[in-house]
C-alpha cells in the first residue's frame, strides 16, 4: 500500500470493516513523519493497517491511519505515534501517544496529564538487538575480529599472537543494568558460557545472573569480570555511574562495554584508563556527545570499537513498534488500561 | 620452569618422583621446537612437566620432558609431541608421535604403522574457538560490526539504513560437516535463537540440529538458510563441494562462512557469485592458497570478512594439547589404547 489515504473532517466512518460495534471507540490514528529518523513513515503506517489476519477487535477500533505531515493531518487523530515531540500536539485533542524509542525524556509529563493525553513507550524491543551487539563485541574482542579486519584493509595476512586470542567461553561478565537490555545481554552471555554478574537496585535473583550486587557495590560486582557491560538507563543516579573509582577497580585485562548513554560513563577517565594500561579496551555505542566529534582519541584506539549509536538498529524494528501500537489501539477502544503507559 | 633439564642417555632413571613401579613403561618426551609455530615451545613443555595435582601414574610414567631441537636430542626421546613432520622421525626409535594439529595429513601413516610407531592428533581442541568466531562472523553481518570498524578509521559516524541491520535470532543456519568444529558451531546458534540444519555423511540426529541431511541433499539444506558454516575437514569427499550449483542454490541474502579448508569451496565460483550480487556475504578463515594473495579481490570486498586461518587460535590452545599428551602418556605406561589415535 502507497501513497495517504483522502482525509475529510473527522468522521470516524468505517474505511476497513462494514460495520462498528456500539459504544466501542474508534480511532483515526496518525504516524508522524519524524519516525523517519528510524525507519520510513509509510513502512509503519502500512504495517498498522488492518489485514485479514487481526483480531476483529483491531480493525474494529481503528478507523484510519494517516500520515501526519501538517497540522491538518493532526487535527483529524485522535491518537498519534511520534519520533519527536513537539508542543503542537498538546492542543491538538489527542487521547493517547506513543512514542517509537523506548526513552520519553523529551515529552513534558505534567502538561500530557493535566490535558488528559495517555503517553506510552516503546520500551521492551531492544533486548533482542543490543543483546547481541553486546555479545558481538565480546567475540570480536576474544577472537580478534575487529583486529583482523583492520589488518583486511592492507591485505595483512598476521595470525594473531599465541597468548592474544581467547574464547568468551569460561571468562566472566558484569551487566551493570538488568533491565529488557541487561537481561538480553545477560541471557546470550550465559548461553555462551559466560559466568555472569549484574548490578541494579532491587537484588532480587535474575535469571542467567549468578549474583546481583546493589549500585553500592559496583566495584566488588566488576573486580573480577573479563567484561563490564552497562546498559542502565540515564537517571540522575546512573549519571557518572561508571567514574574513575569504578574503572581502577575493574581488571587490566577487562574490557568496557557501553550501550546505554554516555552520561553513564565519565569519558574523561575512561580515555585516560585506556592510555595508561589500566584496562584492555572498549566497545562504545554511545558518547557525551554524539556525533562522536571528529578529534576523539577514541576513533583511532585499536582496542575501541566505536559504533554510532546502533546498539538497537534492527530492520524489524518497525514492526516491534507496531504491534505494541496494535494492542493499544484494541485496549484504548475496549477502554482497558493501556501498555508500556508512562502518563 | 624455564631451560631444557640436563639430559644424558637414555636413562630411564626418575627425575621426578623417587620410584619407579616395576614393570610399568616411563618414557621420555620430546617436545619438538616446530611447536613454536603455535605458541612458544616452552610453554608446553612445562605444562606436561608432573605438579603435586597430578594423577600419580603421571608423574610415574614421566621420566623427562625436553625441547627437541636437534637429531642428537631425539634420539634420546620415547616420544615426541611436533608440528612438522620430518622423515627423520622414522628412524629416532620413537614409540609414538602426536601433532599438536587436528589435521596430520603430512604424516606418512603406513611407513608409520610399518614401524610400529602410533600417531595421534589434536583433534577435539578447537570445538570452542571456531564455534566463537563462526557465531562472531554471523554477529558482523547482523550487527554491521565489520562495516562500524571501516568507519571508525574515517571518523565517520553513520547510522546503518533502516533494513541493514537485523538480528540472528530468528534466522537459519546450515553447518556443512558436524564434527567437532560444525557443532561447537550449532550449540552457539541454536543458543542465540537461530534455526539450525546440518549435513553429515550419517543422517543420525545431532543435538542443537534441527534436521540432518545427507551431502547428496546439499543444495535442499542450503537453500532456506541465512547463513551456510562450511566445517568439514578437506577429504577426496568434499573437495569442491561448495561449487557453482551449491552457491546458485542459496539465498541472494545468504551469508558463507568458511572454517574448513580452502578446498572445500569453489573459489571462482564464490567470487563470481559475491560479484554478482547472488550472495550477501562471506566470512573466510581458510583459502585455497595461504597467506591469501595479495592481489585477491576478497581483500576489498566489503562483505567478505578475511581472517588469517586464525578460526582456532587460543591462549589456551597449549593447555588443550597438554591435556591430550598427559591422558596419552599414562595410557601408553600403562599399556591401554591411546585417544585420538590415528595410525
Amino acid at each position: 500500500m502507497t501513497g495517504t489515504p483522502p482525509s475529510g473532517p473527522r468522521s470516524h466512518g468505517n474505511r476497513f470493516v462494514p460495520t462498528v460495534s456500539k459504544g466501542a471507540m474508534v480511532l483515526v490514528l496518525g504516524v508522524h513523519r519524524s519516525v523517519d529518523e528510524l525507519f520510513p513513515t509509510g513502512v509503519l503506517r502500512d504495517a498498522l493497517h488492518p489485514t485479514g489476519e487481526d483480531d476483529p477487535a483491531y480493525a474494529r477500533a481503528l478507523d484510519d491511519v494517516r500520515v501526519v505531515e501538517t497540522p491538518a493531518d493532526l487535527a483529524e487523530c485522535d491518537a498519534l505515534v511520534t519520533f519527536e515531540y513537539e508542543p503542537s500536539f498538546l492542543s491538538a485533542d489527542l487521547a493517547w501517544i506513543h512514542s517509537v524509542q523506548a526513552g520519553v525524556d523529551r515529552f513534558p509529563f505534567d502538561e500530557l496529564e493535566a490535558r488528559g493525553i495517555s503517553l506510552t513507550n516503546s520500551t521492551g524491543v531492544h533486548g533482542d538487538s543490543v543483546g547481541e551487539i553486546v555479545v558481538g563485541y565480546m567475540l570480536s574482542f576474544a577472537r580478534r575480529l575487529h583486529r583482523h579486519r583492520d589488518r583486511e584493509r592492507t591485505r595483512e595476512w598476521r595470525y594473531p599472537d599465541w597468548d592474544e586470542a581467547f574464547t568468551v567461553d569460561g571468562e566472566s561478565l558484569c551487566v551493570v543494568g538488568l533491565g529488557t537490555l541487561g537481561q538480553g545481554i545477560a541471557r546470550r552471555a550465559d548461553a555462551l558460557g559466560v559466568d555472569v554478574v549484574g548490578v541494579r537496585r532491587t537484588p532480587t535473583p535474575v535469571e542467567h545472573v549468578r549474583t546481583v550486587y546493589t549500585p553500592g557495590r559496583l566495584e566488588l560486582a566488576v573486580a573480577d569480570a573479563r567484561f563490564v557491560a552497562v546498559a542502565t538507563p540515564l537517571t540522575d543516579a546512573t549519571r557518572g555511574l561508571v567514574d574513575a573509582d569504578v574503572l581502577a577497580a575493574m581488571r587490566e585485562d577487562a574490557y568496557l562495554l557501553n550501550v546505554s548513554r554516555g552520561g553513564v560513563v565519565d569519558e574523561d577517565a575512561l580515555l585516560a584508563a585506556l592510555e595508561a594500561g589500566k584496562l584492555a579496551g572498549a566497545a562504545l555505542d554511545v558518547f557525551e556527545t554524539e556525533p562522536l566529534p571528529d578529534d576523539s582519541p577514541f576513533w583511532s584506539m585499536e582496542e575501541v570499537i566505536v559504533t554510532p549509536h546502533a546498539a538497537g538498529a534492527n530492520r524489524e524494528y518497525y514492526r516491534r513498534v507496531a504491534a505494541i501500537v496494535r494492542e493499544n489501539v484494541r485496549r484504548l477502544a475496549e477502554g482497558e488500561s493501556l501498555a508500556n503507559r508512562v502518563v
